[in-house]
């Protein structure tokens, strides 16, 4: 079967792979103190340009969104996302798990538009009956998101002068980060991004890592005892070198770009191929992530040989269909996938 | 100045509060556990010919709604409502405060239709993905709604079938439930309810108590240590007495049916006069509460002298306005009403 | 049958009831703006010589310490109180359901000692895993007691310095406040209590309301959004009146305080006649709870013409009661008691 | 420096990197679903004499624990475990944070008291105001415990019985299991332990993994929508098989137990030298980590070579302190610590 459903579906990129055989001899301190989590965390400020950045390192995606969430609002906040957002839907009510309500706006492609916000924001703070209301306190969006699109520069500072005006904190989920900042056409670097927000994560496990997500408090700005929270979410890694020796390796030589960047050369190849054979896009992506529109028919015909994600409905004979590259997908797979499809 | 901004802005009907005084003078059981709780509980199974009942009483709606949906499903399940339904607005987060999500469809004059909950569990069903989602658990519906509208027959059969077939239980918050049952064309009953959910409350609050909403188990149904639920979310009534008497008045002599009927007749007469004057009416609503759209600057004149509740923005030269009447409204007030409109 | 199985078994006070009664016809705002709760607070304030102080009124003590300590502490933190401390045992885990430790200090006679507490904090203070505990937010004591003991100024005064070293917010649960105010040898008085903690409650349900707690927050120092807190755990009151006008009763003519001495008196003259008849003394309580040690065979005898409780097992023959006298609590009921003890 | 301060301070025990080594390349199914979970869970099912027993792999011992406990009772239920049991100390009040009051009984020696959990349940079940208290729903001990200490067939079926007598489930904590298990003297195994509780788990990260713990449910009874409760607790991992790869290894060739006695050969060792040296024995533990008093200055100078723990203050000259071993840890590095004691 030709693994195309995602970008989790293999190991550790190598080089990861090899700087957990070579540290694996080593004591170390527990809970995040190593010298590997220093050494990630080093780097990870370096390449961020934030030199007085907080991170933390948690193990997986839902987990570091529940985790900053509720240890960054109050707990009478609730967070604005747009209806697909990862946290309102695919998390298992997580986020309501640890008491704060998702407020949903209309997506736009995936993406949240600051005019939605803005108006959103307006109407709550004209509505005479507020304090009835959820406060809003923060405002979470994924880059890229969960359709593979990105935002550009002058997206993200509107929505992000909103936030500022009104008081709300600008959290990204950057579980597939990258691959967003590897896209054709793509202005937003990690310099950029920790200048634009108040906390952001940096995506391990669908990035050539087993396990881990490197959550950047930009600003030197970790909430009071976010160590505790963490532990209190049942999200503090005991042997925290496991994620930090990762992160050391995957922000050494530049080696979290470089195979972000792969990604989207196999993603760009299967985009041209779709187009080239005349399917339907569901949505115009420029990262790894491509949605077309299947008929029933060829869906079960492909899914003999081809391993892909049907995303939704779409009419009665046709359905949404995710095909994903990653770091790891190879020149033989994308051949052999240009054949099928 | 003329009070329709709510049916809460008064105190207790003057049987009620007669009651309270007449029995002011008796010791008690504590927690509920009073002849009067006693007594009401009675006259509730009777009113609704559910013999088994299991019956609580709870201080107000919020407290209600979280208490019972809680208490009903499993922490992992999600309950389903309506986008402007109660719980999924003016509950400050409470329902996600106790851990969960509230799923919401689109309303239709306030209404949930049986189709859109049908095609909400069908999709859920056929997700490959359903196990990454909160499980729906609930379904929750408000009689009459917040907009006043209410159900027929039809439509809470439909919707109980769908919640039966897909193993959901069904809620319906009656904060209003008697002005529900006492508008014209209402053919919603106490006993009919009783057999077509699994659980409701019925609303003192604004239905002349000074506090008090009565929670039914219509089949015998309260989950296993209801009453340890109802402590643990701050709900239990210490002086169980308090709303226990009233309610014991309120269903003596039909006096909870025959205030919500006079509340509608005043409506009725208010929503003749709104007509008549050429208000444009916002929903057609059969209860005590009328929705008309307002210029700004008439709104400026009219809240001179009436209290009304501006409910949300019409366009930019206009407001929907709501105005409630309640047991308490007296013809007095609506002549002065009708001489201001 | 002898009511002394607690001090809320009967109704309102008739200077409480005859206020609302004679406030039933007016209308007013909902949710605690009502004219009576804002005279209540005035009156709170100028009885706790405290003008900054915010005030809210809840329904009853679970949902009144849930609110307070989940409202003034963040989500990491715990609350301090002692074994027997009533959130530790008697709220059947409503702090827990709010997300909160309990830490449990071992009591004496019911309260916490000023010792045990530094004790605790300098271990905590000291301990290399202190990060991975629930870190200490609050310290809560009830006044009286769970045994009807009360606190000394110096006691006190000692517990708050210790607080305010280690940023501890001292919370004072005053379910029973005014009993504990008017004890003999009692020193601690409204205004002085203001100034010696962060936030306390008046306890209304106890003492001749019908339902209600009085939330002070003396130094103004209320949680942002401390409303919207209220509103997401239940507690807000639609008809704020229903316990606004109650306190303001209890405020009027000093009501609350004079009541609460009769109480007192009655106890008193409880305690001599149990002492005078040889019973063993549990505890040595100033207030209206009084527990003595009494034998199976007489426990039998007696409960077939008195309602109290039996607080817990003592030996094998007889187990510890408690007799509980109120504001209500007659001559002719202590004569009668007197007979059959 | 030498380390004796923890058994997670080490990497992955070679078994266990090289099979991660050997299957990175190979693509798989994600969440759990691949083939190398699904082969450690037929290995452990093996292991266990359990056929049909449910296991599910998470990532560390906090997360397990509060997600097994919230999974496994209803929301107003408690979970007893001594008090110095892990989740009532050291897990930063996670349990708490899933709503469960921890109620602690005294331990002995690290140890539950069948006795002790029996009179417990005697006088929650006569105490008369039992539905106003948090209700037990599950016993929590630890094998071996938090002082290394092992429990006998005898103290666990003893306190199985009094569980089943009460319905309540039955809880261990194995993140050390292996070491328990393989401490001189032990009779439990790993198919006795399966027919005696209701639920356990299988510590991976102290015994050889990077990270990962195995819950088994060895009656096939997982609560429903268990998987559902894991990913809302943010305990998912997306690449499940980061975890199924160790545990594959772990369970072949006896790789788990035999790395396990390796640490009690050094432990005993270690007993041996602290033993004949004159060393001050805290706990007599047969398991692999050693508890004595050492004097403060003693503490100072030994510091300075080995790393070890100080677990709490004895007097005011000295403390306990803790050293532990691992499946990792060789014979130089007991020469050099037994040369510095």
């Amino acid at each position: 079967m030709l693994p195309f459903e995602s970008d989790y579906n293999n190991g550790a990129h190598p080089e990861v792979l090899h700087h957990l055989v070579e540290t694996n001899n080593q004591t170390c301190q527990t809970y995040g103190h190593d010298q590997w989590s220093e050494s990630a965390r080093d780097k990870i400020r370096a390449a961020a340009d934030a030199p007085n950045a907080d991170i933390f390192f948690l193990t997986g995606g839902t987990q570091t969104n529940m985790t900053v969430i509720d240890g960054c609002i109050r707990p009478y906040e609730a967070v604005i996302a747009v209806e697909t957002g990862h946290i309102n839907i695919h998390e298992a009510g997580a986020i309501e798990f640890t008491g704060h309500k998702v407020v949903a706006l209309p997506h736009h492609d995936g993406k949240m538009s600051s005019n939605d916000l803005k108006t959103y924001m307006q109407q709550f703070s004209e509505d005479e009956s507020r304090e009835h209301l959820a406060q809003p306190g923060m405002v979470y969006i994924t880059h890229p998101t969960e359709f593979g699109t990105i935002y550009t520069k002058t997206e993200i500072e509107d929505i992000y002068a909103i936030c500022q005006h009104y008081g709300l904190q600008l959290f990204i989920d950057g579980a597939r980060l990258g691959y967003g900042m590897m896209a054709d056409g793509a202005d937003i670097t990690l310099p950029w991004l920790s200048k634009h927000c108040d906390v952001f994560y940096i995506g391990g496990t669908k990035i050539g890592a087993l396990c881990g997500e490197a959550v950047v408090f930009p600003h030197g700005n970790a909430p009071k005892h976010f160590f505790t929270t963490i532990k209190r979410h049942g999200a503090l890694s005991a042997k925290g070198r496991t994620i930090g020796v990762q992160f050391d390796a995957l922000f050494s030589d530049n080696l979290y770009f470089n195979i972000s960047k792969h990604a989207i050369k196999m993603a760009m190849r299967l985009k041209n191929t779709l187009h080239s054979k005349g399917y339907q896009f569901f949505i115009d992506s420029p990262t790894n992530q491509q949605f077309v529109v299947i008929s029933n028919e060829r869906i079960h015909e492909l899914s003999q040989k081809v391993e892909f994600t049907i995303w939704e409905p779409y009419d009665d004979n046709s359905k949404v269909c995710r095909f994903v590259t990653s770091w790891a997908t190879t020149d033989e797979q994308m051949e052999e996938l240009e054949k099928l499809l």
